[in-house]
């Protein structure tokens, strides 16, 4: 997608090789012109889906998700971190996060799956997959079924994009980062 | 608003005396329809105040403020409760959950803050009024200006919304719970 390369190599920086920061548009700041447009993108990248639901995990998943849905005509679900006290029954999935190294359990409310949703699952990063195979987990312990995965910055250089595709899933990055070396980004 | 009430009436429920239960719509599922028209609502209730950023505290405050920020075409910023690897220097601010029972630390970067903004803070709920008090604090830490707030459901039996007013801030509530005694949604 032509326009968020665009903000990714006139905003993005590079804090090591392995952490590209953008937080000016997309995960502390967020540019909602830019959300919208990429909510249209997903849209049309899979149209041919029948997708019901829009899913995704608090909190930088949130903007994408609540534009493609938006765009879509279809409810959003954010899977969240703690189990709020007014959620009675719902699914879990632990997810392990290379970044902050550490376990977290992620939970979705039985009430909003079920076995007869088409779900998009949306974030703003894909590195290694485990956010995704999470929600992947929690959609299929609702026997719903994972129509696709739509991503906006994808890590190419590590693995979870080539995990998801031998999985089955249909994957679409906007944006595919071939590397972060020597402090430069470089798109594929 | 006149929506979001028929929301509240059609599909919310009282968990006790204290604690409406919104996440088919507001805070856990979303419908994005509904968020697109509260953007709407606060750009027009809010016209008059050169707003030039919506500032709101992750998660469930992320979706209403896209929405604005939206409709208003500024940027949004969320405040996180966690300080990422990525963030330098930041502002901070401790807010006490009365939910929750426990204080938590919210931070955003000051490179998205600046003497000059005319800021729009938005929130889900307000209640005690911590989240925006803590969210104030931080605003003015970067000798920006608190210009509105902007909330989707105040719970009038509490004191957040007179705390908030006694300091001068412009409020727009888009719904207000005057009770939720005997099992019962009264709004105001």
């Amino acid at each position: 997608m032509k326009l968020l390369k665009e903000y990714i190599e006139r905003e993005g920086s590079v804090k090591d090789s392995s952490i590209l920061k953008v937080d000016s548009f997309i995960n502390h700041q967020i540019d909602p012109i830019l959300m919208m447009e990429i909510g249209e993108e997903f849209k049309n990248r899979f149209k041919d889906k029948n997708i019901n639901k829009v899913l995704t995990i608090e909190a930088s998943g949130i903007a994408i998700a609540i534009a493609v849905a938006y765009a879509m005509k279809v409810p959003m679900v954010f899977a969240k971190k703690k189990k709020p006290s007014t959620m009675s029954e719902a699914y879990n999935a632990t997810v392990h996060s290379f970044t902050k190294k550490e376990d977290y359990n992620i939970t979705v409310s039985k009430e909003f799956l079920s076995p007869n949703d088409n779900i998009l699952v949306v974030d703003d990063f894909l590195a290694m997959g485990n956010a995704i195979i999470g929600l992947k987990s929690i959609v299929e312990q609702a026997g719903a079924v994972v129509s696709g995965v739509g991503i906006a910055i994808e890590k190419g250089f590590q693995p979870g994009g080539e995990i998801l595709k031998k999985q089955g899933i249909h994957l679409e990055s906007l944006a595919i980062i071939e590397s972060l070396e020597n402090n430069t980004i470089t798109l594929r």
